[in-house]
C-alpha cells in the first residue's frame, strides 16, 4: 500500500509555472509575490530566467520611471535601518508606496549583509504598502548594481512611488548607487570631526541632504555642532548641475522627529528638479551611462565565455607571467582569435 | 633653371625609415635617439605604427626586467621636479643610468603638463646617462598608462637600471602607477595635519616611502613633525604583502640632504623582494593584469569601431534614453549584431 508519489508532492510544491503575460499582470497590479518571484528571475544565473527576465522588463518599461528614487549611505552604526524603519513608516502614513532595495558591495560572495537579515525592519515589512528587498548577490559590483536597476522598473511598474536604494559609506557602491538615483541621502552620526567618520569627501559631495541622524538626547548640541559643519562642508562643494543646494538637517529616527521634513524636502526636490527638466535629462544619462556599461559587461562576458579562447589565454597568461610575451600582443592575439570566430 | 627639387630637398629633411631590426639594434645598443622615436611609435595612433611598435617591444622583451621601477607622487607644490632632477644627479654619480617617466590623468587631452614642460630639470637632461619623457596623451587613463608600461620595456632593454614613473596626487592616476611599478614614493610637504596635504588614504596606503621634502631652513622642525605624523600614519595599515615595512624620512633636495639615504633605502627594497622572491611575483601580477586590461581596452575598441554596430548604436542610444527601450536589452541587441559578424 505504500504507493507514495513523491513526483505528485513535489509538483503540489513546486511554483507554479508563470508565462511571461502572468508575470508582467502581476506586476502591474501590484502583487507583490509575483513581483518578487520576476525578481528571483532577474537575479537568476540562468540564461532561460535571464530571457525570461529582459521580457518582462521590456514590458514592463512603458509603465515604469514614475517613481522618486533615493540613495541612502552612510557608515555602520549610523543607524540606517532604523531610520529607513521610521522613515518608511513615515511615508506609507503619507499613503505612498514604499520599496527598499540595497546594494552591497561585501555581497560579492556571500549575498551580503545589508537587509539580508530578516529581523530587521519588523515593522515596516509587514505593512501592505511596502516591498522589501535585499541586495542581490553577484560576481561582481557591477553585475550587481545592474540587477538592481532592473529591479527598480518592475517596483516603479508595480507602482511603489518611493524607491530607497541602501548601501554603505565606501566610494566604489555610493557612484553606482548615484548612476540610479534622483536624489543622494547621506545619514550621519552626532560626532563632530574633520574627518567626516570615515565618510570619503568624494560621498559627501554627491549628497543632495545630509542628515545628522540619533539627535537627540544628550546628543542634541553635538548633534547641531555636526550639522554646522556638515553644511560648512556642502558650501566648500561647486554648485549642483541639479540647480540643487545641498542641506544638513536633524533627524532622530527613534524618536521619530525630523522625518516628516525630510519627507517634504524630497519632494520639493522632485517638484523643483521635474519643473526645470533636470529630473528628466539625470534619467536619460544614466540610461545611457547603463547602456555603455552594460555593454562593457556583455563583451567581457562572451570574450571569457567563449571556450577556445578560454583555453588559449590559460596558456598565455602563464607566458605573460614569466616574461616570455608582452600583456599586449597576448592580448591582441586573443582579440583576433575571438573577433574571427 | 629652376628646377630646384622639392622632393629631394623633403627627402633630405625626411627621418630615417628604420626597420624594426634597426630600431632593435639601436634600443638594445642605448641609443636614446632611437629609443625616443620607438617610443614615437608606441604613442602614435596610426595602425601602422602601432604594427610596428608591437613587433619592437616583443623583440625588447627578453632583454627587459632587470630595472628597478619606482612610482613617485605627491601635490602640486611638494616639489617633485626639483627632487627628481636631484635625486637623479645622485642616481647617476652613482653609476646607474636613469629613466624618468610620467603619467599625468590631465594629458587625455593635451598632452599634460607634467615633464612636458621643457625648461624643468635642465641639469639632469643634459646627462648622457639620463633619458627623459613626458606623460603620453591618449584619450583614456588607461590608454596612457599602457603606453607608458611599453615605454617601460623599451627603456629597460635600452639600459636603463632605475625608472622613475612620477605622476600627481589625486588617487586614480597613483593605481595606475602602482600597478606597473615595484616600489611606490609618496611626496609630502613639511606642513603636519590630518588632512594629509589633500593626499587620499588610499595613495597613502600604497606608500613604501614617506618622503618629508623641503626639510631645510626653518621648516626643520615642522618637517620631524610631519614625519612622525606620517610614520605614525603608515603605522596603522595593514602589513605589506611584500614584507616591507614602510617608513617616512626627511629630504631637502636643494640642499641635497637624505637623497643618498632614499637611494640606500630603494636598493634595500630591491634585494629584500628579490631574496623572498616577492619581486618577480608582483611583476608576474601586474603583467597578469595588463593583459586583462588590454583585453578589456581592445573589445572595447573593436566594438566601437564597429561601423554597423556603431550606427546602430546612435539610434538605440536615443530609445534608451527617451526610455523606449531598457539600456541591457540595447546592449543585447547591439551585442547580438557585434557578434554575428
Amino acid at each position: 500500500m505504500n504507493n507514495f508519489n513523491l513526483d505528485a508532492l513535489a509538483q503540489r510544491f513546486r511554483r507554479p509555472q508563470y508565462t511571461v503575460e502572468d508575470y508582467v499582470k502581476g506586476i502591474l497590479s501590484g502583487d507583490r509575490s509575483i513581483l518578487s518571484q520576476a525578481i528571483t528571475l532577474i537575479e537568476s544565473h540562468l540564461e532561460k530566467h535571464q530571457q525570461i527576465a529582459q521580457q518582462i522588463i521590456e514590458r514592463c518599461l512603458p509603465h515604469s520611471g514614475r517613481s522618486l528614487r533615493v540613495g541612502i549611505t552612510g557608515s555602520p552604526g549610523v543607524g540606517k535601518s532604523t531610520f529607513i524603519e521610521n522613515f518608511g513608516l513615515e511615508i506609507i502614513q503619507k499613503r505612498q508606496k514604499l520599496a527598499v532595495l540595497a546594494i552591497d558591495p561585501s555581497s560579492q560572495v556571500s549575498g551580503g549583509s545589508i537587509l539580508g537579515d530578516k529581523t530587521r525592519m519588523q515593522l515596516l515589512s509587514v505593512e501592505n504598502q511596502v516591498f522589501i528587498r535585499p541586495s542581490p548577490a553577484g560576481k561582481t559590483l557591477g553585475g550587481v548594481a545592474q540587477k538592481t536597476r532592473e529591479t527598480i522598473i518592475l517596483c516603479e511598474a508595480a507602482g511603489f512611488e518611493l524607491i530607497l536604494v541602501e548601501t554603505v559609506g565606501v566610494g566604489q557602491s555610493e557612484t553606482m548607487v548615484q548612476s540610479m538615483v534622483d536624489f543622494f541621502m547621506l545619514l550621519l552620526l552626532p560626532n563632530a570631526g574633520d574627518d567626516l567618520q570615515g565618510i570619503k569627501r568624494g560621498v559627501m559631495e554627491m549628497a543632495d541632504l545630509v542628515v545628522i541622524n540619533k539627535a537627540d538626547g544628550e546628543a542634541i548640541l553635538s548633534a547641531k555642532l555636526a550639522q554646522r559643519q556638515a553644511a560648512n562642508g556642502l558650501h566648500l562643494f561647486p554648485a549642483k548641475a541639479s540647480g540643487w543646494t545641498a542641506q544638513a538637517v536633524l533627524a532622530s529616527a527613534i524618536e521619530k522627529k525630523g522625518l516628516s521634513e525630510i519627507h517634504q524636502i524630497l519632494q520639493k526636490y522632485q517638484s523643483q528638479t521635474q519643473q526645470s527638466g533636470f529630473f528628466a535629462q539625470q534619467r536619460a544619462q544614466q540610461s545611457r551611462y547603463w547602456l555603455h556599461q552594460s555593454i562593457q559587461q556583455k563583451l567581457q562576458a562572451a570574450f571569457y565565455q567563449n571556450t577556445a579562447v578560454y583555453n588559449n589565454l590559460i596558456n598565455l597568461e602563464q607566458k605573460v607571467e614569466s616574461g616570455e610575451v608582452s600583456p599586449f600582443y597576448a592580448a591582441e592575439l586573443l582579440l583576433n582569435q575571438f573577433l574571427s570566430k
